[in-house]
């Protein structure tokens, strides 16, 4: 890796806490420099066009590791259940690894402006659709129930991602721990 | 109700929804005048002391109303699964009554400042810990089932809080019908 991808990736990294943290309006291109100990906002942009080019990176990111970890879940054999409940524990586990990013792609998309915000929910549309299907899969092979799947698939997605909310990553359990508990708490209820 | 309460009511109806659909930063006193044809943001101050004033007028009223819905349900006889069930379906009702002001409530309340935002967390806290009880109690009982009643507390609110995101009050389903579909698949599962 190049010394300036490098740098660029340190530029993100920070980027995705400062949005996370204070979220994308109150954070400035000086607030980044400041963190990363450069004097000024003007070197960062040898690196980066500006603060949105920053937001579409960090949303691009979590959107390709959501897609990715769906992916390769589907490409395993298994029951439409299995395939379910592997779905959801891999979409946890990428916001246990992708916090920051997380909170770009939950909440702090609502900043890019067009083309890209229509882009970025296109994307998300797609990934959504795909955990209806597999959802649909499980309802048809009789493992799962649910009268209204477009009501259960809404209802699974927002209570995943809630645990962007209260996720500690130092927290007394592991990321796999949390995840798999959570999926069987959304699988067979409390 | 006087004239002035009134217009308080007004305002405080205007800036939840701009706080919903902007953000807390976002939202000027300015924006609020504007939205309710009020020349210049002067004349809001005769009723209101400043914007953080109606963040914090507005995170009461929705801390009030869960309160509120959650001693209503305690104060009926019913078995600890029955007042658990009642109480996640109040809960979501005071959303899709309040959505504004849960906005406030789950998102925006980080910008109060002290010792304010301290005593919001507080009750916040006190609330989300009633629940828990209900759920040991639940447990307890043999109705319901969650190794971690800890984990299972946080899983619960947050996937019930996040229907904020994605409840529509002119959608094909009424406000308790939603509300009850969402109740069984948390304690059910799918």
């Amino acid at each position: 890796m190049s010394r300036n991808s490098r740098r660029l990736d340190q530029i993100r990294a920070v980027a995705e806490r400062l949005f996370r943290d204070k979220g994308y309006l109150a954070t400035s291109m000086r607030d980044i420099a400041d963190e990363m100990h450069l004097r000024g906002g003007g070197s960062l942009y040898a690196h980066i066009k500006g603060k949105e080019d920053l937001l579409w990176s960090i949303a691009n990111e979590a959107t390709d590791a959501f897609f990715a970890a769906l992916e390769a879940v589907c490409a395993q054999p298994a029951t439409p259940y299995e395939r379910l409940r592997a779905a959801i524990i891999a979409h946890l586990l990428v916001i246990t690894q992708h916090l920051g990013a997380a909170a770009v792609y939950f909440d702090e998309w609502r900043h890019l402006t067009e083309p890209r915000r229509s882009q970025f929910m296109a994307r998300r549309d797609a990934y959504e659709k795909q955990f209806q299907t597999l959802l649909e899969a499980c309802v048809a092979s009789g493992a799962c129930h649910a009268s209204d799947t477009r009501l259960a698939t809404l209802h699974l997605l927002s209570a995943m991602n809630a645990m962007r909310h209260w996720y500690k990553p130092d927290g007394r359990l592991s990321a796999q721990q949390v995840a798999e508990a959570l999926a069987d708490m959304l699988l067979h209820g409390l």
